[in-house]
């Protein structure tokens, strides 16, 4: 079992979007949203550009010692006129790859989050996780979120 | 009763602020969290200029036919990954007037919102209302959100 320091934390690149899409895929929700094809299309890719010109949004991956990536989060701050005008931070996209999970991946991107909203002046970091993923909310409360809303959604 | 059509829905301005920092404490959660004073605390003004300079978020008023803003709503576009690449839309900070509810303000800002997050690309709008609301739940069912998610937040 790796221990957490092994796992560097840092921004994402153009070369890490495939990855990150696999790990978007890998899942019984994902799977039906993404599109994994050779070459990956063009949207994905389009979207990592308007991620890179936000200074709002930081998409994070998890890189293990041999240097392949293993986890991702974004995380966007959030300004706004509520609780006095403090930023608020959003986690989205909280991902670890299947064969590295409960190895403390998944904990180190949240801390990594939660120290940066901290640091940019938030005081709430916030998060919509479906309600059918009982481990991810186990997961939250363990680090110290609450079920304290309804997260609802209009696709369209 | 007033109809829809009376209600013009625009970009917050700065001298907005006061009347958007009431509406948000007027409210059982928000009452504990703001800071109404004369004047508003700089902080207030400090985040209506960092929402002002990010173009992936809109402050928007309704303003009724007297001129009197009655009803607000924060729009932010954010781009990511998931969903082959599709911007979400995401709501925030939705307050009517309390001597203005129910006569559809509410309802015009939201749709205003779905509709700029469609035209916007996003394929989802979110949003996170306390489970204590439920009222708000309502609201947002009639309006076609489905309650998908669990809303979990760390405050610090």
């Amino acid at each position: 079992m790796d221990a957490i320091s092994t796992v560097t934390i840092r921004r994402a690149r153009r070369e890490d979007v495939g990855m990150i899409v696999k790990m978007l895929a890998d899942d019984p929700l994902g799977s039906a949203r993404e599109r994994i094809e050779e070459p990956l299309p063009a949207s994905y890719f389009r979207a990592f550009e308007r991620l890179e010109e936000d200074p709002n949004i930081q998409l994070m991956v998890a890189e293990g010692r041999d240097g392949v990536v293993i986890g991702c989060l974004q995380l966007c701050i959030l300004p706004g006129l509520s609780s006095q005008g403090a930023s608020r931070g959003l986690l989205e996209d909280v991902r670890v790859a299947a064969h590295c999970r409960s190895r403390g991946i998944g904990e180190s991107l949240v801390q990594w989050a939660v120290a940066e909203a901290r640091g940019r002046g938030c005081r709430l970091v916030e998060l919509l996780t479906h309600h059918t993923r009982v481990d991810a909310q186990r997961f939250y409360k363990r680090l110290g979120f609450q079920p304290s809303h309804v997260g609802m959604t209009l696709r369209f």
